[in-house]
């Protein structure tokens, strides 16, 4: 896949987080997300044992593919193989990209997570296909995530490396489009979707906010 | 490696455990009970980050290399391929090892768990290189461990299959003769070691006595 189309399917990821789901599974949280238009599924339980991981994983594998959205796994890139997802997502307490991308091949998507700009230019050294940035805004979501960096790190990597660019953290409806206008391809969210009352409208109105934010004239290109 | 040095490779079989080893980080144990003769060392630390599973697995893929012992890491395939162990263990609640032997290649050594015969043929059908059979005893080290099993099972998988089987689960210097004479190619210990007030000292004494119980005229071939 080039940038531009990568880009383009990266326009609205959605992480899995079953403390935050309000009881329902993670598949049917993914199956409203992506009812809603969610470009990327994130595979992300840190309480699953491993063969929990692949069976959520398989599941996810035929439902993204249906939808024609991308299966990304959090940190885990044997789980990511093991179910033919489309790529993985480590972060800075995950495997180091380098190993990462060895044991996930050429061909899948690696994201690796950069909160300053020094992470984002090792991130971009190593290969890393795009890059999750943030904490944008406080977050009630990953409760071990930094300080919140603001639109800033977004303009200025957009700016100065083609890499694609997903902003994470405090994202809503509200406040993605000057997100997108800063130059990122793509938000991620947890509570927006995973905690809505209706995941399917909710992710729907993020995706409208984001394609009418990417088509507005001060739109990084 | 063939079944035979692989079997006498398995001999003595020591996994990490960072909650009982009073302190002590995972290199330092590992040290003393290579010290001690210990012929694998198995990483499980279901704590740990993937990043800090890594740099405990680096850490140990030396010291392993200096003693010519076998390096193993248990559940984590991608760890076990990043830092270049000899091999991965898998239980009933990890990857399915059909998964795994796909993500190690066919020169990696698969271990997997067996608690009943029926999951053992599964384990032998998927290509085992090993069986990891238990728990025999009653533990303390692994509390979501199922029922004792005893030297059964040993028994009837020893005189059916070629497969080298470790027992696992309560094993101490004074049951381990048994366990050998029924046809265990080793015996796999935690607290037994990681828990001793003296790691190369109880090593030690575990070796000489599974070395012992290999030469007595009973044992199996
Ligand atoms: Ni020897």
């Amino acid at each position: 896949m080039n940038r531009a189309a990568l880009a383009h399917r990266l326009t609205l990821h959605v992480l899995t987080d079953r403390e935050w789901s309000r009881g329902r599974d993670t598949v049917t949280v993914a199956r409203a997300a992506l009812e809603g238009g969610a470009t990327v599924i994130q595979l992300r339980d840190k309480l699953a044992s491993t063969r929990e991981l692949i069976e959520q994983g398989q599941a996810l594998r035929e439902l993204t593919r249906a939808y024609n959205a991308l299966l990304i796994v959090n940190d885990r890139v044997d789980v990511a193989v093991a179910v033919d997802a489309d790529g993985a997502h480590v972060g800075q307490d995950d495997m180091p990209a380098p190993l990462a991308r060895q044991i996930l091949g050429p061909q899948r998507i690696l994201g690796v997570s950069a909160g300053t700009l020094d992470e984002a230019l090792g991130a971009i050294k190593d290969g890393a296909d795009y890059l999750g940035v943030g904490p944008i805004f406080a977050t009630r979501g990953k409760l071990d995530a930094g300080p919140a960096i603001g639109a800033k790190l977004i303009s200025t990597l957009a700016a100065r490396f083609p890499t694609p660019l997903v902003a994470i953290g405090g994202l809503t409806a509200t406040n993605a489009p000057e997100i997108i206008r800063a130059g990122a391809a793509g938000i991620a969210v947890i509570t927006a979707v995973v905690a809505a009352d209706d995941i399917t409208a909710a992710t729907r109105e993020l995706l409208t906010t984001i394609q009418a934010a990417k088509q507005s004239p001060q739109a990084h290109p």
